[in-house]
């Protein structure tokens, strides 16, 4: 039997439990909570943190391959591992274009893709300096550690700069004129197949993504630009590019190498979910088919809220809206964190988004 | 959170695991071994056996509903957990119908649902008697206990009929010039919302059900009887219903109150899984959308035999097929086991059905 390890124990975790069952592809997640989302539907789990070399030498051992469903590992323990001569998936390489937002951002840079203006300052000059150049305000982002939202400042002037950099040095870029925001997810087998999946326009909403409609009408080059970026770094696995739409012009905002937000509308929406697709690339195996199953296909999140209960309470309500897909995580609910989604696939693109919405708000019972 | 628990803990278990993890249900099975396909996957298990009551009292014990995934447990049992307060999807006189052939086609013929002739015979005077009125030569069936192929008899002549009555009495009915065996999936829930799912072809081979290909052309009116059958007995859950073609005309065979082979197809292919939509149906909740996903799907059966070895190990090789789910059971091999099936849905039926035959085959790794 083949084993995918995996460090983290989260949603993404859980649904690549969930795509690895019927592949008879066994998961073996590392995990700091015996009742982590993955552990929970029945991953098999190693106990540890991330941040501990020992525990992911434990998860590694006997395993056909390691990779990820987040960023939070040191890429130091990363390079360990190599060394000793685990095949991790994505490489540690590759990985930390997804863990330092700055060795991505020169990196692509060097590479020639279409980015933000953006610099490293780590001093009210540098950061007056580049405001010189493009105006005020700015937004400044740790170049490692953030997540929907965290590590991420509004930056008006320079004070606020000033305070900002008292958390260490930061990436700035201008706070550009964003008309949408939108992703690619693409996978690269190990064998150096990849596969596209189509471009979706991504909704955030208090700096988290909330709905993913697919597919975005101008979709342009941004398939072939992520693919140029997977080829490019090595990725190995599914990997997601995000961009910012200005003036009609994709430039790369962020990368994950792993399973993302942005592709969950993929289980049930597209002929292979993103789930099974990192399975099969991690471990070499053939691509599966990435196109959609229905002309248009929505995906909104289920975010905790202070009014909100368990939304497995409500799992009859919200599908009692025709053709809605219930994904829950099998989270504790607290406000601002993300407890499900839900799908929605047809043929009008308003209509699958007003009903993925609909389900998604009888479950968050908003008030 | 809602507690499906189920009795047995096989393929159907599993895939039922499957489905209700992302609704936020957890299902509890009643495993004889604590490596079965359920529990390996991840459903939360009580250990015993379905002949045990005691052992059913404990699955039962906080559950919402008990279901199955078989048909193999005392009727006495099912009535002494209902007589206790245990609600069971379905009743215990609704499975009754899938535990006893006898039963079915006696209460069947009552409600006046189109049947191939058939008697109880307990003797060789019965059985000729029968034969004077349909010719030689009969089939007989096990009223309890078959599937598969396993307690059904080839009767030639009275001879061989009074063979097979050593092990005790037979429904028989005439060997028909059967054209196609078909089948539909209903759903009904607690609350007696209904659906039908469409209707398929079942490719037998040694007396297995082999290919799944939906949907069946000449569909006609199998979906309504269907449905009318399982509002006649009260069934709750998924129900499969068997039907003989023979001269064009639809005989019930054989009804199943569970998830059945004869729905694998239903993931992946239909916009609601048949494991999804009994996990909705026994507890009450709004039923799914039962379309399918494309024009054509075809299912293939992954049958283990005497050349083969762990189809786990040709994974790769099956997804080299483009389209193909891979749908494994966990399941020791063994010559004449189920191990698992591929789904594969397009726009061409015999394209579809030369997909999942292919690698089906790749899997099973024939001779």
């Amino acid at each position: 039997v083949s084993v995918v390890a995996m460090v983290g124990a989260g949603q993404l975790a859980r649904m690549c439990h969930e795509a690895a069952l019927p592949l008879g592809v066994e998961l073996r997640v590392l995990a700091a909570d015996p009742e982590a989302p993955a552990v929970a539907a029945g991953a098999s789990c190693v106990l540890g943190d991330p941040g501990d070399l020992d525990a992911l030498h434990a998860l590694a051992e006997g395993a056909d391959v390691v990779t990820f469903d987040h960023e939070q590992v040191p890429p130091e323990h990363l390079e360990a591992l190599e060394r000793s001569g685990v095949t991790l998936a994505p490489s540690a390489a590759a990985k930390l274009f997804a863990q330092d937002k700055l060795h991505m951002r020169r990196g692509l840079e060097r590479l020639g893709f279409a980015m933000p203006p953006f610099a490293e300052v780590r001093s009210r000059a540098d950061v007056e300096a580049f405001a010189a150049r493009h105006g005020w305000p700015l937004v400044g982002k740790a170049p490692r550690g953030g997540y929907d939202g965290r590590g991420v400042f509004a930056l008006p002037d320079a004070a606020a700069a000033e305070a900002a950099l008292e958390g260490g040095p930061l990436l700035v870029e201008p706070r550009l004129p964003i008309e949408t925001e939108v992703a690619v997810m693409v996978a690269r087998s190990r064998t150096g197949e990849t596969a596209a999946y189509p471009v979706v326009e991504t909704v955030q909403r208090d700096a988290m993504c909330r709905e993913i409609l697919a597919p975005w009408p101008d979709a342009g080059t941004a398939a072939e630009s992520a693919l140029a970026i997977a080829e490019a770094i090595g990725a190995v696995g599914v990997m997601a590019v995000e961009y910012f739409v200005v003036g009609g012009e994709l430039l790369v905002n962020e990368l994950a190498l792993r399973p993302h937000n942005s592709g969950h509308y993929s289980i049930g929406g597209c002929v292979t979910s993103q789930f099974e697709q990192h399975v099969r690339a991690v471990l070499g195996w053939p691509l599966g088919v990435t196109d959609l199953v229905a002309p248009a296909v929505a995906t909104v999140n289920v975010v905790g809220n202070a009014h909100g209960g368990e939304p497995s309470d409500r799992v009859p309500e919200a599908l009692g809206v025709p053709g809605a897909h219930v994904h829950l995580y099998g989270k504790a609910p607290r406000p601002g964190r993300k407890l499900g989604h839900v799908t929605v696939a047809g043929t009008d693109a308003e209509a699958v988004a007003a009903a993925a919405r609909l389900a998604a708000a009888r479950l968050e019972a908003a008030a």
